[in-house]
C-alpha cells in the first residue's frame, strides 16, 4: 500500500519472482525501506538471492516471518509501544508486531509470557501499562490478557487473537470472540494472528501530532 | 434425581401442576427438603399456591429462580465454597449457584463484581481465594474470571460461563469457549448459565471424606 | 468503570432501582457526570422518576438510547472524531458512539447513510475523512464502510459492526467478520452494534498529549 | 454438463485416466471442443500425456488450473463482460472465470487488483464498469468489492467470494456472507472460489437474444 | 436506491414517518412511482395514514408486505420471467419478487407450490421452464428446487433461499447452503427471504437491450 | 460389534497390527467372515501380509476401502436394496454402501451419477426406484437427490452425505443439513460418508421377518 | 402429501382458512382421514370451528399438537413401533411421533422418562426393546439415549433429537449431532424436534410385506 | 506452572532446543521431576538426546505422547481415580491422563474401550465406577459415555470430549458439546483432547486434605 515512506508488501499468497519484482520496482521508485510479512524460510531465502542478484540485501526474521530492505526507520514516535503477550507460543506474532513497529520508527517495549494464569508476573509490569502510549496485546487459548491489561491501563489497546491452542480453540476463535467481548474499556481488536495490523494501528496513533 | 435426601427438580419445561404434584410425592416418599430450579414470578406463584393448598410452604428466591421446600441442610461440607462473579448482570446465575450450595449443606462465601477489568478488587480477594476448597467462578462477555482465579487458586475451579453480554458473545458461547480453553490448571466448565450443575459438582467435591 | 471525572455505567440487565442507586452514589462521590448506557425508553422514564426524587435531573435520548446526568464535559479533544454510518437502520449505534464522544469531551463530526452503495456520497466526504484525527465507521449488512473509508484516511478507523440486516447477516456477524478480515491498514473492531466502546477508544486516542 | 457445443467436465475427483477417457469419449460425439476445469500441474501433466497418445493437444493455464480441448469458440456474446478481481492473491479464481468467459464465446474485460482498500484504482475503471454487459466481481478477505462495483454498475453483478485470507477470513465464509449481504441491488453469489460457476451465469446473460 | 424512474424503499427499520417522508419527496422529485418492501400490516396502515393527509394513495399487498405508490409500470421486459416455488409457505417471498418483478415492469408467470417431493408437479411445468428468459426459484426447508430447476432450464436461474422450516434449517442457512453449492450450472443466489434483491437482479437481465 | 455371523472392525484409527489381530481372533471364535472398513491402500497391504503369515487371505476394494475376509454371505435379504448416488465422485461412499451390503447378505441394485442436475437420467430409473425394498441415496454438494428419490419412492430412503464439494459444501455440512431438512417423507439420515452406517440401517431393514 | 389413504398437512406456516379449506378438499376426494401437525391450541381452536361449520369434527392433542379427522386406522402393523424418550420435558416431541404413529395403523409401546443418567430404568425395558420392530429414540440435551438403546436392540433406530435443553444444547443441534455420530450400528436420524418424520419413517418400515 | 515439586511444560509450539533447555534449568532449581506433554515421537527423540548430553534421562510414552524426567511420585491421593474411555481410538488421551495421573501421585485404575453402544462391559464395572473418589470420562464420536458413568457414579466426573471420529464430529465438537448438555449431575467438562488438565483437575480432588 502507499503509506508515504515505508513500503509494506503482504507475502503471503505471492511467489519469491513477484516479491523480488516489487520491492525492486519500490526502490527505484525511490522508496527508502520496504517490509515483507508472512515469508516462511524457505521463500525468503529465494527472494533473497533473487534480490541479490540485483544487489540489494534483505534481513530475515524467521520469528516474525518478516523481510525488511532498507535501513530502519528512525524512531520519531511520540511515546513507546507495549507489546504484551501471553505464553512463549504466542512469539511469532508478537514479533511480527513488535519488529513491524520498530520498522514503522517506533520504541518498543516488550513483556512476554506473561499470561493471566500467572497474575503476578503481569502485574509486575504494571508501571510499563500506565507508561505506555499504546499497548498492544497477543494471546491465544481463553485471550483473557487484553481485558486484564486494559483494565491496567490508560491508554488504547489493540488485542491480537492467535491461533495457539487445540481443540475448542477453533484456531483461535475462541480468542477473538473474548477480545472482542472484553468488560474493560479502550479495547480494539484485529484479526487472528495479524501482528502486522495491530502494529499498523498502534504506530498510527503513536504518531498523532 | 434420586440423591439422597436433598432432592432436585429441574422446572423449566414442567407446568406448575407437573412441578406441585412432583413435590408432593417426593414430601409423601419422605423427602426432607425439595429444591426446584429455573422458577419465573409467574409459575413459583402457581406452584406456591398449589402447594400451600396441600399444607406445603415453598420459599422463593426470584434472583436465584429457585423454589426451596423444607428446612435448609445443616452445613455439613468440609470447607468453604467461594463463589466469585464478574458482574452484577451475572447475579441470577452466581446466586442459583450459591442457593443451591447452601441447600445442599455448604458454607458458602461469595464475592461478587470482581471481573477482570478491576484486578485490584479480584485481588483484595487473594486470602478467601486461598482459604476456598472449591470456587465456582461465573463470568458472562469474555469469561476471563475463571483463568485468572484458577492462577491465583490450589484448590478445583469449576467455570460457569454465563449468556451475559450481546452480539459476539453468541449467547454465552464466547464465555464458554474460554473457559474451556483456559490457560490456568484446575479448570472445568458446565453448561452456560448452569449454576445448577456447577453448585452440584463443587458440593461432591466438597463432602469427600 | 472508574474512568477519571467521566462515569459510565452499563445499563442492560441492571433494574432501574440499580441504575438509579449507581447514579447517587456517583454523584455523592462527587463524579461531575454519569453517562448511562442501553437504556430503553420505559426504563429510562422510571430511573428519571426515581432521580428526580432526588432532585437530579437526566437528559434522556432515545435514539441513541442514552442517559446523561451533570453537565456535558467541555471538548478538550486536540482534533475532531468523525462518525460515518452506512445507512438510516445504523442511525441507533452511530448516535450511541456520537453522544458518547461528545459526552466525553470531543468535537464530533457527522457523515451519515455514506454506504458504499453511493459511494459518491462518500467521496464528497474525502476531505472530512482526511481532516479527522480518528474515525468511528458503524455500518450493518456487509460491513464494506470500514475498509473504503480506512482506504482513504491517513488516521486510525475503529469499526463497528452493527446487526442491521436480515438472514445470512446473522445478527451483525457477517459485518463483523468483513471489518476483521478489513484490506486496509489502520482498521481495528469493537463488538456488534458497541458504538460506545468504539466512542471510548476513539476518545482515548483523541485526548492523547 | 450436456450444454450444446462446449462441454466442461469438472476435474477435481476425478483421475487422469476418468479424465482423459470422457474428453475422448466426447470429442468422439462431435463435441468440437471441452473444458476441464480445477486441474492442478501434476494432473494436467498425465492427462496431456495420456491424451497426446490418442492425437489430441489439450492446453493448459496453470494460474487458471484449466485445461482446454479443441478450438476457442468465436466471440459471440452480445456485449463485454468485465472480470474484476481485489487483490493479487484472487487472480486463480479471476483467471478461471475469464478464461472460462473467452471459452464460452464472450469478449472479457480484465481490471485486477483494484481492492476497496484503493478506491481511485477502481474509480479510474468507472468507464469500462459502465460500459459492460455483465460484471465478475471476484473478491476474497471482507469481500466489499462487490458492493462498490454493484454500486456503479447499472448491469447485474455475479459476485464471487474467494478463499484468500486468514484467521477469521474462515476459509472464505467472511466474503461469502459480506457479498450477500450487499447493501447495492443488482448483485447476485455464487459459491467460494467458483469462478467457473460465475463465469457459465455470466455467459448465459451475455448470450440472451 | 437512485434507480431512474422507479424508487425503492428498504421499510424495514424505518419509522411510518421516515417513510412517509422519503415517498413523498420521491414524487416531489418527478418520480413516478415508489415501492416500499419489507412493510408489517400495522405500519402500512400508518404510511397509508400519513400519505393520505396529503393526497397520496399507497396500495398495500399484505402477502408481500410490499406498499406501491404511482401507476405500475407498462411490461417493457424483454421475456417472461418465471417464479417457482417449493411449498404454500414460501408464498410471502415468492409474492415479493413477483410482485416487485411487476413493479419493475416485467410480464411474471408462477409456477407455485412444486416442491421436489412432487417432481411430476415441477415436470408439468417443463415447457414453462424453458420458454422463460429468467427464472427465479424460491424454496425453504432443503432447497433443492433451485438445482432440478436449472437442470431443466437453459436460461439464468435466481435462486432465493427462505426460511421456511425449524431445527436444522437453522432460519434458512440449509436452504442457502444447499442452493450455493447447486451441481447445477447456471445459478446463483441471493440473501435468504431476499425475494426483492432476486427480482431486481431477474429485471436487470430482462431489460439487456 | 458382536452381530451375529458377520463380524465388523472400523479400520481408522488402528494400526496394522491391531486390525491383523482382532480379525485373527474373531476367526477362532469361528466368525465365518470380518469385514474391516475405512482402510486406505497402504494399511490394507499392510494387513494382507500380516494375514496372509496366518493363512488368511483378505478381499481390497481400493474404491470402497474395505478389506473383506471369508466367504460372501448368501443373499438372504426379502427384497433388493438400491443404491444411488449423484456424481462419479461420490463413488467412494456408494460403492462403502453397496459391497457392505453384499456382505451382509443383501442383493444391490446401483443407479450412479444419476444426480438431480441430470433429473431425466433420475426419471429413467423410476421402475427401479418403486420396486427397491430399501433405498441408499448418496449426494455430495447440495444433497437435493434424497428429496427428489424419497418424492418417487414408497419405501424408506437412508440419506449419506457426502463431503464432495468445497468452500460453502463445508466438508458435507451443506449436504447433511439439505437431507435432514428434506420436504419429503420417509427419509432419515446417517452421519457423513458413513456408507457403512447407511449399509448396516438398510440392510436390518432389508431383514426384517 | 399423497400417500394413499392417509393424508398429512403441515400446519406451520399455514393459516387457520388454508389448513380447513385443504381438510375439507381431501375429504371431498375421498380421503379417510386427515392428520393436521403442529398446530398450536389457538389455530387448533379456529380450524375446529371452520370445519364444524362444514360438519367436520377434529380431535386435537394438545400436548403431541395434532390435529386429526376422520377415523383412526385399524392397527395394520407387522409389529410394535417402541417410542422411549430421555425426560418429561420431551414429551411433546415424543407424543407427535406416537401420535402419528398410531394415526398410521402401527401398535405403539411408550416407555417414557428413562434418560441414560437413570440407565436402570432404561434396563428394565430391556425386553420390550428386544420385542419391538422398530425404535423411534426421542432425546434433547446431550442425546445419548439413542445410542445406548441402538446398542441393546436388534432393530434399526430412528433417533430424534429435541430443542430440549438451554445454554450449548444451541436448541437441539447438540441433541442432534450426538445422535448423527452414535458408537451403535442401526441408527439413523431425522431433523431436531421431528416426532412426525421419525414415525413415518418407523411406520413404512413396520408395514414392509 | 509453578506447581510446587511437579513441573508440567506444554511440548506443543515448542522446539526441542526450548523444551530441553527448561527441563534443565527446572532441574537446577531442584524440580525433583518434569512432566513434558504433547510430545510427537520425532521430536521426543530430539528432547532426549540433548538431555542425554547432560546427563539427564527421559522416558518417553508414545501412546501418552508425554515424556518424563526424575522419579515418579509415589502414590499420595486419598482413593483411585478412575480413567474410562468409550473406544480403543480413544487410547492417546485416556494414556495421557492416565499417566498424567500417576506421575501426580495418584493411583489410577483403567476400564478402557467400554463404550455405551456395548452397555454390559460398561455395566461391568459398576463397582469400580462406585468405589472411584474420581473418575475421568474419555469419548469422542457421540460422548454419550460420561452421562452413563454419572448416572451410576456418586463421585465427580470430569468429562473429556476426544477429536475421535469423522464427518459431522466436527472434530471433538459434537462430544465436547454433548458432555456439556449431560443430564446427569456431576459432570464439568475439559477441552478436546485435554488428557492432561482432566487428569490435574482430578488429581486436585483426589489430594484434598
Ligand atoms: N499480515 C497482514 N495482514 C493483513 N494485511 C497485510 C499484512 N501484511 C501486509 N498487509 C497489507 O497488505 C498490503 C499490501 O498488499 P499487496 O499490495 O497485495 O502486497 C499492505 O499495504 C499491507 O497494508
Ligand atoms: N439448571 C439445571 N440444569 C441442568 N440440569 C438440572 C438443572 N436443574 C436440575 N437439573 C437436573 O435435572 C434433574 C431432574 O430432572 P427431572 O426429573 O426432569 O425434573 C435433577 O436431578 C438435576 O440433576
Ligand atoms: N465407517 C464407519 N463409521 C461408523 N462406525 C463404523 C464404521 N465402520 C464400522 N463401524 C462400527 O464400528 C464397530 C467396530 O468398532 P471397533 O470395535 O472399535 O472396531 C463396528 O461394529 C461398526 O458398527
Ligand atoms: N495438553 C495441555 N493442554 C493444556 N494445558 C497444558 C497441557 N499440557 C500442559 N499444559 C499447561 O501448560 C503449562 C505450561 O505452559 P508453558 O509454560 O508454556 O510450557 C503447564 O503448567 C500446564 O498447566
Ligand atoms: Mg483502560
Ligand atoms: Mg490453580
Ligand atoms: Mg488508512
Ligand atoms: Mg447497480
Ligand atoms: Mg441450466
Ligand atoms: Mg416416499
Ligand atoms: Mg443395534
Ligand atoms: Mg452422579
Amino acid at each position: 500500500a502507499r503509506t508515504g515512506t515505508s513500503e509494506i508488501i503482504y507475502g503471503a499468497g505471492k511467489t519469491k519472482e513477484q516479491i523480488a519484482g516489487i520491492v525492486t520496482s519500490m526502490l527505484e521508485a525511490c522508496q527508502r525501506r520496504v517490509l515483507v510479512t508472512r515469508l516462511d524460510g524457505e521463500k525468503a531465502a529465494g527472494v533473497s538471492e533473487l534480490l541479490a542478484a540485483g544487489g540489494i540485501a534483505m534481513e530475515y526474521d524467521p520469528v516474525a516471518r518478516l523481510g525488511m530492505v532498507g535501513d530502519a526507520k528512525e524512531p520519531d514516535g511520540l511515546g513507546t509501544v507495549l507489546v504484551v503477550c501471553a505464553g512463549t507460543s504466542d512469539l511469532p506474532v508478537a514479533e511480527e508486531a513488535a519488529r513491524t513497529l520498530e520498522y514503522l520508527g517506533n520504541r518498543v517495549d516488550r513483556a512476554y509470557d506473561v499470561g493471566v494464569a500467572g497474575i503476578h508476573r503481569l502485574l509486575a509490569c504494571e508501571r510499563r501499562i500506565r507508561d505506555a502510549r499504546v499497548i498492544v496485546a497477543v494471546a491465544g487459548m481463553e485471550g483473557a490478557l487484553a481485558s486484564v491489561v486494559a483494565g491496567l491501563a490508560s491508554c488504547p489497546v489493540i488485542a491480537v487473537p492467535t491461533s495457539v491452542g487445540y481443540g475448542a480453540s477453533l484456531g483461535g476463535v475462541a480468542a477473538l470472540l473474548a477480545m472482542l467481548n472484553s468488560c474493560a474499556n479502550g479495547v480494539s481488536v484485529v484479526n487472528i494472528d495479524n501482528g502486522f495490523g495491530a502494529a499498523y494501528q498502534a504506530s498510527l496513533i503513536n504518531h498523532m501530532k
